[in-house]
């Protein structure tokens, strides 16, 4: 069995009572070969960027975490989360919708 | 029967006229597997991002209702709706022109 | 005879010597079920926001009609327009190129 | 022999010691029915929008020329141009980089 | 043999951290013809432009260096990269990190 996750982040957007700061979010996961690693998704700041869109899709291993790396939040993930299978022809879709906030 | 709807979102822009304070405008729909959810599209002011481009496709089960979560707006949405049917091949189209104002 | 356009716009952009206010762009045409609607495109402002990339593609029935809706331009607006005909295969390609002043 | 122009455009950058003023990038190029026409493609300000990415793809048929028509830059255009012609079946991709300067 | 590497670049981020000037990065790499050739991918500042994304796919033939041209970072580089081989028809993916400072 191979099961292929596929994830497309559409928006990264501020709260509006987010503070006047950098907020900086990453994503922690596991690469092809089995590594840890982190990839920073967007940098935002109320007064300058607000809301980042079309951040394009890519191919995760479960699991996957995301992380305020600056900044307090909150933060608004959303996205598709795509599960395909090789046994079967269906692929399942899941509306992504993350939260964070320190 | 087995119809899927589609919506592809070009623009979320602030109306002229409206407020330089935040406007955050949101999705509400249901999840693949029936839940509630609440997705943030955008947030816009006018003196730092009036206008947000390219915001992706994503599929939706109806109702979707968007709601301005934070600030009056006037926002406009705009995209198209695909909705296609398994028993025919036709694929119908519609412009998709939201107004949202408080 | 069934002709289809399409049209992929790629930029709204201001001219250098626009004036330093909200201008808007709308676009008029029929939707699929032939009543007159307007979207709007972008807004632009020279300090916030002076160029827009990206705006994604749309099937159109003409004809179309590109219009400011606030300020007073000069915007410029490239794209390309697809035509198809289910009679033949061919595909005409014209560069699309709209210039809107007050 | 039908030999078909593609460009795929990514960036445009103004280079850091540019002027703080608009740099208007244009394209000169041959419409499909022979005819010359300029398209602008970006309007960068340093301390507005220093960079836009995605530009999206187009079909020419050069010679193109890309030009400043306002502003001295430095600006630096990127992309890839893809040729590829019916006879045979080779696509041949080459690095598109353009530095513009007045 | 034939490989081909392919590679999509999603996001480059300024850290929080990083100084309020402009910083641009740019890619040096072979051209298909086998020259040397630098492309700049972005110019971020802190205050105007702190996060750019969805940069697109481009193909390389490695190595390829990305370097800060101006401004000392931190600057983050994210995206996938693929290779691909005419022999077997596997194709491998890896996440792209790509972290610079000066």
């Amino acid at each position: 069995m191979n099961v292929m996750h596929t994830v497309i982040l559409f928006q990264v957007c501020l709260g509006a009572e987010a503070e006047d700061k950098f907020h900086m979010v990453e994503v922690e996961g596991l690469t092809y070969d089995g590594k840890t690693t982190k990839v920073p998704l967007a940098v935002l700041k109320p007064s300058v960027l607000p809301s980042v869109s079309h951040l394009g899709g890519f191919e995760i291993t479960p699991p996957v975490t995301f992380r305020l790396q600056s900044g307090s939040g909150p933060v608004y993930i959303s996205g598709q989360h795509f599960i395909s299978d090789d046994e079967d022809d269906d692929e399942y879709v899941f509306i992504l919708f993350i939260y964070l906030f320190i």
